[in-house]
């Protein structure tokens, strides 16, 4: 499989992990996942990730879990492979890319602070996936970790095998303008696709964006959006947009995220159960009822784009 | 005036303190960006909270912010009290009484860690406050400080003069529910109203709010949803809300939220001038444009509701 | 091996993981080290600790240093399982146990927060640990999580298998003081093992520890001290530890204290190199000059008491 | 009263704010702790920092103090203004100054995160401070800022009014190294007065600190240590530290050193009572006897020396 490269654009689903009701791997429903993800206009996947329930997995199911995705699509795969440490993390990152895998994204440990600690473990992540392309996390509300401009401009400079930016600082607009900015000036240009749920899709691709990389269970509203935006149709980019964002609203809600994802995913048949393993919860009724009405009027809602 | 209790409802905006351009109180501003709030359907305001720039201020202004807000309405007036010490709040919050204010508010401060930590400071704070009622800030992602359901009952249960919850826990609708669950099972009801931008408003009312505390710049869109819902019209309450939303959304970002608002205030007439104080930032042009943006498209969708 | 209970008492040092310059294992230093531990006092021995730079060793070299050290001592070995995820931390400690460990060690994530999250973490690891014996491990100043009282023992009554607290909340002693008290009451007695650098390992034993767990690089500093307390010397004592205490402080710098650690183990024999794994860094000349005059004024000292 | 610059030295004794035991100010003990303090060779007082339980004063209150201690001395006396805003900074210190203050005190907010971050708030202080010379107060443990050496020499190269570093980062010596490695280098040469509860006094000075700024209870034992470092008699200046060493460590404390600190001071004859401010607590009497133990302990070994 190809690598992945600074070209990358579009929607980068970031995939779910299917469950059994028994908390087992899901191995057939990853199948009908990737499926529904490449009819609904995803050009890439993200595995493994946060959203991925990747540290709930032993190391044998995560190698299970690429390989399957990787055996099913011919679309570039990124797996998640953020670790404790750094040998974790190559053995991980080599595991994936001899099964196929496009690429690795790695986010920050939240123990970082200054801006020489976050360039310093770059430079160390870097060395340890030799010539692996990855992706950098930039996902403060969910690591703690603030990575300025000059800091993500460092690491690009110094490390060439650093080629997409998964944006999800919030509020990050005025970043990706920065960024770009620099990148017009001299800088290297890296990818940047944008996490967030999606929660401000138009106006990230407005400031540069090349595209999506969040889980949202509708990856065809970010396929959409983003082919309205080339199209150079950002009214009607914006009234897609607009049609989901209820949805989109309350699926961006911290921890409880990923049950309304997979619900919506068994749902919508992508996959068979949405089983989230320990410590995850599935929704409350009153969630339920919450997320059918908002479904109930999306359907409504697109008769009348 | 008379003071806040477990009865409140309705809309108590979170009102902006408004500066001339050289960083000056702008009183003038406070007469008539109170009439606006009570125009588009405010029931109470919130000053000199967080949105408030209360930390900008020194003891004078907050008094002169209090004594002008004070003078111009009827409505119940809450004020913002936090601070880094007993003594600081207390002597705030009883010159706020003395002002005309009908209660302050309290955020927990970002060293406090544990449930037992969290009930001990409120039960600090009450004694220091004395016969003066107060709102309980349950704002995690400001505070860092995160309350368990157990923690608020123990403090509504311990502490009489706490009449009312700012809600902005997020995600938080199941914690209305369990708190509307154990006032219906004995618990002393409070007010809950919500905050969190307005992001989930329909939702929130739906699982037992009272209303909304929050700084949107268009407070006709709480007013009109809580009245929609009181009415039993969901349907419609979220279709006024989703009219709303795209704004909603980019006012919701953290840190940037206050200049959009200010900048949105001062674009409908409410302030005379968009200006925060150090350390914070007015909108990059980027930013501006895309605010007009959404007024636009939001103007042309309410003529179709 | 006989699993570890209640009971244990003592030393337990924290052992480092040897590497050779290169960052390779060093296999054979860690028959040495654990010979040098056995000879110093130690009644058992922790590895894979945070000390033992655990996370930054692959799932296959984890194995190794847990066969190598099980196979050259008698003494019960506890091994560090923390991970990001409950069937990693189950995978991890069959393996340990199927390898002769007495028990694991587990510290709660950085991400909870309340004291019910962390009570449920405990639950849910208790379950995937099924039968294998755990400590407990209570150190705030590294994974920012707080653990009350109340909480330590909500999970002592609740899971059978947790056997030991490391305590090494800081300042802790009163919580040593209210579980014993608890004990005294009625609560399950478990055994209280203490970390903290062994920096108030004077006071914690006359509150009610039952010995050390720390890596300090002399242990029998610590194996003196609780002899000396348990025959009543406590003047005794607390003057041994006076001796050491110059170098305990230094070593006791968060961060720091690992490189300073292997200096001094490598300076006594204990191991070949002092060599950490990236991101780990050796010791200044300056600093290693600071830690040789400390040495050589402990030298001097011991021959005084 | 003459303006602290870049050439102070010695022991700047963190003080104490007394309370008579019903929690008002004790003035009266403020002359007796000030004198108390200079009789034991303190060059210097910072007043109103953490310690001095600022946080819990009200505004008048803080003046009060102020007031007293500047009346009583002819020492260089220091005023901690941190607080939640810029207004109440700069008015609380001009305060300070006008009364004879000699600078003031400033720690960043915890919610500064990049180094950009930071610069640009004390960029934003100095100039709210006008000509008034300002102590930078780095203390990572009390308020989660980390700041790198190269936002302190940023600070440093564009503030002319900032003319001392608190420092108390842990680990701390190597930044000590660092920066003054800096001077030598031409970046302008400021005063290092360490805090860290003394607890590494000789090795800071070693490093090129100038001396002391932290408020152990016995500040004789600091005004030896800086002499006898001064004087080239090293093994000297560690023999005093060591004798005092087990109690500085019991102070070091986190939470715990203020009531140890008061009580010390008050069996001292410092000041009338120990009495903390809530929600701060007094000492249990297993605490009490722990320090009654250490502060025998000392008597005996001084006699030694």
């Amino acid at each position: 499989m190809t690598r992945l490269d600074e070209t990358a654009t579009g929607v980068f689903t970031i995939a779910a992990t299917p469950f059994l009701p028994d908390g087992a791997l899901d191995l057939n429903s990853i199948d009908r996942m990737v499926d529904f993800y490449a009819e609904k206009g995803a050009t890439g996947l993200t595995i493994l990730g946060m959203m991925g329930e990747a540290g709930k997995l032993s190391a044998d199911e995560s190698v299970s879990v690429i390989r399957r995705v990787v055996s099913r699509t011919d679309m570039p795969v990124v797996v998640g492979v953020s670790a404790p440490g750094l040998a974790a993390i190559g053995a991980l990152a080599r595991a994936a890319v001899d099964l196929g895998a496009a690429g690795v994204m790695v986010a920050p440990p939240w123990t970082l602070k200054t801006d020489g600690q976050i360039v310093s473990y770059f430079h160390d992540v870097a060395e340890a996936l030799g010539d692996i392309p990855f992706v950098l996390q930039d996902f403060p509300l969910a690591t703690s970790v603030v990575m300025p401009v000059d800091a993500i401009l460092k690491i690009v400079a110094d490390c060439p095998t650093c080629v997409m930016l998964k944006h999800e600082d919030w509020p990050g607009l005025d970043k990706i303008s920065s960024l770009r900015a620099a990148s017009d000036a001299g800088a290297r240009r890296i990818s940047i696709l944008c996490g967030n749920a999606g929660l401000f899709l138009p106006e990230e691709l407005a400031r540069g964006a090349d595209g999506a990389m969040t889980g949202f269970a509708y990856p065809e509203m970010m396929a959409e959006v983003v082919a309205a935006h080339r199209a150079g149709e950002r009214e009607r980019a914006m009234d897609i947009f607009d049609a989901y964002l209820p949805l989109v609203r309350y699926e961006s809600q911290p921890g409880l995220g990923l049950a309304v994802r997979k619900y919506v995913l068994a749902r919508r048949g992508a996959i068979a159960h949405d089983t989230l393993r320990k410590p995850g919860k599935g929704l409350t009724s009153a969630s339920v009822a919450e997320v059918e009405r908002l479904m109930a009027r999306l359907d409504r809602r697109l008769k009348t784009l």
